[in-house]
């Protein structure tokens, strides 16, 4: 998407030197934008674990061009020393964020290509940087089609509305800095704005760590999609009010029953959707499906992080980014990651493929291949 | 109750010197501990228009006094020219938080018990004197009834949980910085605490303005009370998983409907607690309820305040306290106060005189006295 009046993606080769990776600093978001180069398999782990880049489909496209850069710069003496070198690098990629499934999947499918390769360097090399575009557009072609579908959502609300602007919520940040271009939840929203349709985002500021104040209103200001940042506590009221004509968040992993984890609080916005009639869709590609858990609430692990996420809050202080006590210096914190919003909260999920019900008839019927399972 | 192991009210008058109201300065919490003087009632509308203190109990006795600062400034020379100063002081109170009913009640309050005292300026004084220590007794008598009926809602969760302690969540601060003393929402948990029954609260940071990690954490850790900052999105997810046995708030207008207006984020936990048999209730003292509306979401005005409250966090930063930009720096922020419970989620009000279920019935039974209305 546009960043200052210029395309974007999140991840791409160096224009004039096809060696280097260059990223969008995430960490500097909203207040700095800086694009950093990337020329060691080293620096792309320390980028993801540092999260200078973040979000499902973002890591696993910085994987791939990881392993690309592992490729580079493996020894060129033999295929087996290059190979066990491109490899090692593999496992460094995969403990950066251990949790991160789109991780080691990227990181695989590169070993593969890699060996399916002619038994020559320069091919495997090749081979590598191959695999690692067409995972990078891959990820943008799925959240493009999301997008296409999910569009249909809004135009059709636009028209009951006879043009007025559809108020969309969504929270954290499913926007196209998660993935490598449009997002999961902005990229119906990035179609209709793109196609007139006149639409306004509430976005959630999503404490503790502000994707939504600090990441998605960066990116739908930079694309020019009217916008207000709003504390997570206010949705219900707007809600009450008619003024959110639809809810749509993305997901970090949803059953193929339709339990849907995402950021933690999404549920209360999910019953607060449910208890004023308001539509609530999860965007998502296909690789954040489970098709092994049955139950969200019981069986999905919450990841709990540090205190200080929550006691410690980020922000620009004369210009520079600082973090500041927002509690007593002795109270305890808890920081639970996620939440799951139960199916039955859910109005539908939009996928590549297109739109279903949030239920394992009508997910199954949309990704036939799972049946068997 | 205590700070640093003695005991406060929120105000009072100076032990050596009758002639100086003391308060806390509520605008240094939780960083800052520092007990203010006030000797005019020039400072006593800074003090309350600037918050450093706050909440609809400690304003009506902050009036209170501040009219007692108003006799006490007023000119002898004759008792007209005395009141006439005394009538002017009580409207510059009465324009430091227009929306404050207290605010107006008290000062009401005070110009008749003035006027009604002998015509005898020093009479006159002392009747400013025992009216305002008597607004704040009935304030503090109010809320340590409300811990009276609420504690019994605690006891019976900890008898069924074997002693287990009792995880309480709250919103906001509806604790005793609020009033003069005990709180309205934290008087039961106080009263439970202080009794020996095992107590945990889980403390909604409340943004925009963080009422909960700032005072409500404080007030909680001071008085040794159990207690966990969360981000506001996260109680909905301790809820489904069984962390929260029950929720209580304050309100800042109840309707004899049963309607509950309170902090912006309220009706989600509300919803939430709905959705997995959470007890939520709503602890007041009668000057609280509203009795001309009957429906809360349609007619309770909800005050807009600025962008800013939700664009800059106010935090310590290498001791000293500031606001920092959470926000992309050209990125709109909306700033709703409040939201509105409707009735049908609230599973009782906790008042001075009992509690009660939350609709016109059982509130009118409660208060008699109003059923002519």
């Amino acid at each position: 998407m546009n960043v200052q009046g210029k395309h974007y993606r999140t991840i791409w080769l160096k224009q004039d030197d096809p060696t280097v990776v260059q990223i969008i600093d995430q960490q500097l978001l909203p207040y700095h934008f800086v694009v950093v180069d990337l020329t060691t398999v080293a620096q792309m782990a320390t980028a993801i674990a540092d999260m200078q880049l973040r979000g499902a489909g973002l890591i696993g496209a910085a994987a791939g061009y990881g392993m690309y850069l592992a490729a580079l710069q493996a020894p060129t003496g033999s295929v087996p020393a290059f190979m066990a070198s491109v490899a090692a690098d593999g496992d460094t990629l995969k403990a950066t964020r251990p949790t991160a499934v789109n991780l080691a999947w990227a990181v695989d499918r590169q070993l593969q290509a890699i060996a399916a390769a002619p038994d020559d360097i320069r091919a495997k090399i090749d081979a590598a940087r191959r695999t690692a575009e067409a995972i990078a557009d891959e990820d943008a072609e799925f959240c493009r089609r999301i997008g296409q579908h999910g569009v249909r959502l809004i135009e059709e609300i636009s028209r009951r509305k006879g043009g007025q602007a559809v108020n969309v919520l969504t929270h954290c940040n499913a926007g196209w800095l998660a993935f490598v271009d449009f997002g999961s939840a902005t990229a119906p929203i990035y179609a209709a704005h793109d196609a007139g349709i006149p639409v306004h985002v509430w976005v959630d500021e999503t404490r503790p760590r502000n994707q939504g104040a600090r990441l998605t209103a960066w990116e739908l200001g930079q694309h020019g999609v009217p916008h207000t940042v709003i504390a997570d506590n206010t949705g219900g009221h707007l809600m009450q009010h008619g003024m959110v004509d639809l809810v749509i968040v993305g997901t970090d992993r949803t059953l193929y029953t339709g339990d849907v984890a995402n950021k933690i609080g999404t549920y209360l916005k999910a019953l607060a959707a449910h208890d004023n009639g308001v539509p609530f869709y999860v965007a998502l590609p296909s690789s954040s499906f489970d098709w092994e858990k049955r139950d969200g609430v019981k069986e999905i692990p919450i990841e709990q992080r540090g205190a200080t996420e929550v006691k410690l809050m980020h922000g620009l202080y004369r210009g520079e980014a600082v973090e500041v006590l927002v509690t007593p210096e002795d109270s305890p914190a808890a920081n639970y990651a996620f939440d799951v919003t139960p199916a039955r909260l859910v109005t539908g999920l939009v996928t590549e493929r297109g739109i279903c019900e949030a239920n394992e008839g009508s997910i199954l019927n949309l990704y036939p291949e799972k049946k068997q399972h």
